[in-house]
């Protein structure tokens, strides 16, 4: 496979940039191609603005959404936003591995999806009407590709847990494994999630890095989330809410995820796993 | 009151522009005093990496919370970064105001969190022992100060609804709300939504002002969200779980809200409202 590794953490001389070192290393030594995108290495711009769009006059008002939309078709954006799309084009796999820092990802990271998704790629994508709301959550321009986070906490495991402070790790991860990885169209592998890394002793490194290289070798044909794709039969349209003989009772984000439980409502979803993402404009 | 905007557009002849100058302008006729930390006008560095702390020694590894500690308690921290903490410590009130990009916030403002938000100011802040786990969520450097969101977002209202395929905006919004604002201290009063944007008419446009301008008016005694504090009872420590006994048969992060059917449980907890924060490291 061709995997991408997209890596935000300021220090190579980390237990982040241990990891990493191990996954890239694990990954060519089972024949995959590995391209890294070391965020802080590239001095990333992280902050989307008017000058990312070279074609757009200053005097008019910058509509993000509609500067990503015309740079992109036209092929005017800037080189480091293309580069990305096209690593991205190339990858079966890709791996986003962070510190969680505030419940979420680092600023670098985040503004890599806020420029690399651009309108037309990462959303706009497919036709947007009052019966398609354009192809995304399991259709788009990375459909047929998978993604898993690899993410690291000071936190205990407990803190993260269903009834820990924090919220769950699954729920916090939400707005991202859905909303930024589904949403074109990857199939979000389950996260490898390394918690209390301010008390790491060896015995427990070296067991990460076991854990980690089971996963890594078997990214292949492990299941994805089963996130329901919204273009298949689930929600309405354009209301886009969930119908309402699924998921009764439940609530919160599990409700966009299959259970066993709704396997006879949906059994015409039975290859949800090859998940695939048209969007809307998620820029405002 | 004196009210901090923090504002995270590209653009001020825009949607968002024309929010934050009536927010503004309706603050300072009701006679409070307002700072605007205008994030795109200030050109804030949204990045935090080892040119943050210029006491750090470049030949050693950098650990972001390790040296954020350092020069917090040192006051090496640089000019950008102490000056909004020292808005914070003025501030009664202080709103985020930003559009809704990949179901977060712009990286600009991430990154406004991630570097202002010091270990020893927004986090590591109290005792941290096997009994009392930091003075964070409702406790904290920013206790008896509230903080609210203003938040635009191109899609339906429906589509983040309580069954909506984005899911419900309060559960996208919680690793804000609850993992960034009540986190060091805020009460956190509930947010200001703006949907579809991108078919904002005069008509709404009027509405949406006089909306804003009833909630602005209302600050002052707003009920914040009744997100429950960690050192008054709730939680089991150092697991951080919520009791047993507590929000029986919810999950998700529901179950961090007082409900009025906990009131008998928590009628200790009467005073949330007046919400306190000392914390644990979230940087890794």
């Amino acid at each position: 496979m061709n995997v991408l590794l997209v890596y935000a953490h300021p220090e190579p001389r980390s237990l982040n940039g241990a990891l990493r070192d191990f996954t890239v290393a694990r990954l060519r030594a089972a024949g995959h191609a590995v391209q890294v995108s070391d965020l802080h290495a590239m001095r990333w711009k992280a902050v989307l603005d008017a000058e990312d769009f070279p074609e757009h006059q200053r005097d008019d008002p910058l509509n993000p959404s509609r500067a990503s939309r015309l740079a992109y078709a036209a092929g005017t954006q800037t080189d480091d936003v293309a580069a990305e799309q096209e690593k991205l084009r190339w990858a079966d796999l890709v791996i986003f591995q962070f510190p969680m820092w505030w419940f979420s990802m680092p600023a670098i990271l985040k503004g890599w999806f806020d420029r690399v998704y651009a309108y037309g790629f990462g959303y706009g994508v497919g036709e947007h009407s009052a019966t398609h709301w354009g192809d995304r959550y399991g259709e788009g321009t990375l459909q047929g590709k998978r993604a898993m986070l690899v993410v690291s906490t000071g936190g205990w495991a407990e803190h993260y847990g269903e009834r820990g402070i924090n919220g769950p790790i699954d729920d916090l991860l939400f707005p991202i494994q859905h909303g930024m990885l589904f949403y074109p169209g990857f199939a979000v592998l389950p996260p490898f999630v390394i918690h209390k890394t301010g008390s790491m002793d060896a015995q427990r490194f070296d067991a990460t890095l076991q854990d980690l290289g089971a996963r890594l070798d078997a990214v292949a044909h492990t299941a994805p989330i089963p996130y329901r794709r919204q273009n298949h039969g689930d929600y309405l349209i354009p209301a886009l809410t969930l119908k309402a003989e699924l998921s009764p009772g439940r609530s919160g984000f599990a409700l966009h995820c299959e259970r066993p439980e709704d396997a006879g409502a949906t059994a015409r979803n039975s290859d949800v796993h090859n998940a695939p993402a048209l969007s809307s404009p998620v820029h405002s």
